[in-house]
């Protein structure tokens, strides 16, 4: 069975100190997004704990915590593909920011820990340094679902456009970045980012954001949204809690593709001469 | 001697159907902008030509033709450097699509022959194949200046973020590209388009483009404009004649490269894996 299109969930969460909470409130907005129709449903980047190193480091799990057995049996009750934002997954010695992804049977069909860490200083802004306590993932995060394949990458990653020009080239055909910009570079670069990367690829790329919570030391930019294969966004919303919805329609992106051609046109040898 | 800045000036000129008075136009504007203080200037893509096939083909000239001639001696007249839009060049039984660029004392200092054509048809938009006679150009053109190293590209090239990427890595920070963006890729993806090669590469970027000319068949966007390392417009046209100035500077662009540290945090083991 070939799949033309499928309804895409983003589910901006208010995120706050207590774990238990967050993970109860990531499971509500799951299924009501699941109950509205959404096929494949994602949660925002550090889903159970506010993002300060401090909390991350509070909040650790391995990959058979709490909160990824969670994921696991919310998708197989929804029967929803769920891309679920990232946790702080501690392995041995290492930490990782790393989103789990299941299947509608609740299995788990793919992993993708930030490869590209947050570490900036910009002057009279944000100042973070996530090598500070994460180790980066070292892996291209492409999973296989019935409607497409599905590029994963988190929040800075998406300041790379080498790493979703190799998704595209794979064969990604949509891209979901759980994320959270900050006040200094959302408002400057997010919907720039966003565009850019779906339109230069000729693929739909949702990023998909904590709601801002302003008793939280670090404010989320929010702002959560799908664009087209053309550069246009097709859901987006503010700051506040909600649920973005997004048809990804695949026979629109291979329409775009064929009128203006330019994964055909590309000419390699000029990118490295 | 080390520029820390320097001023650059964009011709978004009128250009009509008589070729004698379009190197006329440009002349006036760009001895205008050398009056006001601009070190370096550049004209619009096809500055002697209205931009339809018939008209280009009409209007093809030799490397040593009049637009060639003029604005070598304008270069030196006016002792800037000058980015000479582009013409269509003859050499042989091939016509290009071509940007010389002089030195101040007049001296051609580069050429760059556009590399990526332009073949698209958008349904209910624009259809146009430049292919049908032009042939491509097979280099990357970066100039040496006093200022910085700068890469050259022309209209549809901008397409492909690869080239920009390349040029930048070599060590240009700034790209000028002269271009005809037009009323259905004009409004959709100009503005990001320059932002996002900007911002992705914390480099400038000047787009510069002919004026709207409605008795034309092709109607340009229009919409001149420079991009800073930070995706932000520094400088920026409507669709009328004027010219654009803005400050490349430097230190900014070491600052900015310094806070937000891209180009050192690339994964290339990533980008083909």
């Amino acid at each position: 069975m070939i799949f033309l299109s499928f309804k895409l969930a983003l589910c901006q969460m208010l995120v706050t100190a207590n774990p238990e909470e967050n993970r109860e409130r990531a499971s509500q907005m799951v299924r009501e997004a699941a109950k509205n129709g959404a096929e494949m449903i994602a949660l925002p980047e550090m889903f159970h704990t506010p993002y300060s190193l401090k909390s991350i480091a509070a909040n650790k799990e391995k990959a058979d915590g709490r909160s990824v057995t969670m994921l696991a049996s919310l998708a197989k009750e929804c029967h929803v593909y769920l891309i679920g934002g990232s946790i702080a997954e501690q392995e041995g010695d290492a930490l990782y920011n790393t989103c789990f992804v299941f299947g509608p049977n609740g299995d788990l069909i793919g992993k993708h820990r930030k490869a590209h860490l947050f570490d900036v200083d910009v002057k009279g802004g944000i100042r973070f340094m996530e090598s500070d306590i994460f180790k980066p993932g070292e892996e291209v995060t492409i999973v296989t679902t019935e409607f497409c394949d599905v590029g994963i990458g988190i929040c800075y990653d998406v300041r790379f456009p080498e790493l979703f020009r190799n998704m595209t080239l794979k064969g990604a055909k949509l891209i979901v970045l759980p994320a959270s910009f900050n006040m200094t570079t959302g408002p400057a670069h997010w919907d720039l980012t966003m565009r850019a990367r779906a339109l230069d690829n000729q693929i739909y790329f949702a990023g998909v954001s904590p709601a801002r919570n302003l008793e939280s030391s670090y404010h989320s930019f929010g702002s959560s949204c799908i664009t087209t294969p053309w550069g246009e966004f097709c859901a987006k919303l503010d700051s506040n809690p909600a649920i973005a919805y997004g048809t990804i329609d695949l026979e629109y992106l291979d329409r775009i593709r064929k009128e203006l051609p330019l994964l055909k046109q590309r000419k390699i040898e000029l990118y490295s001469q």
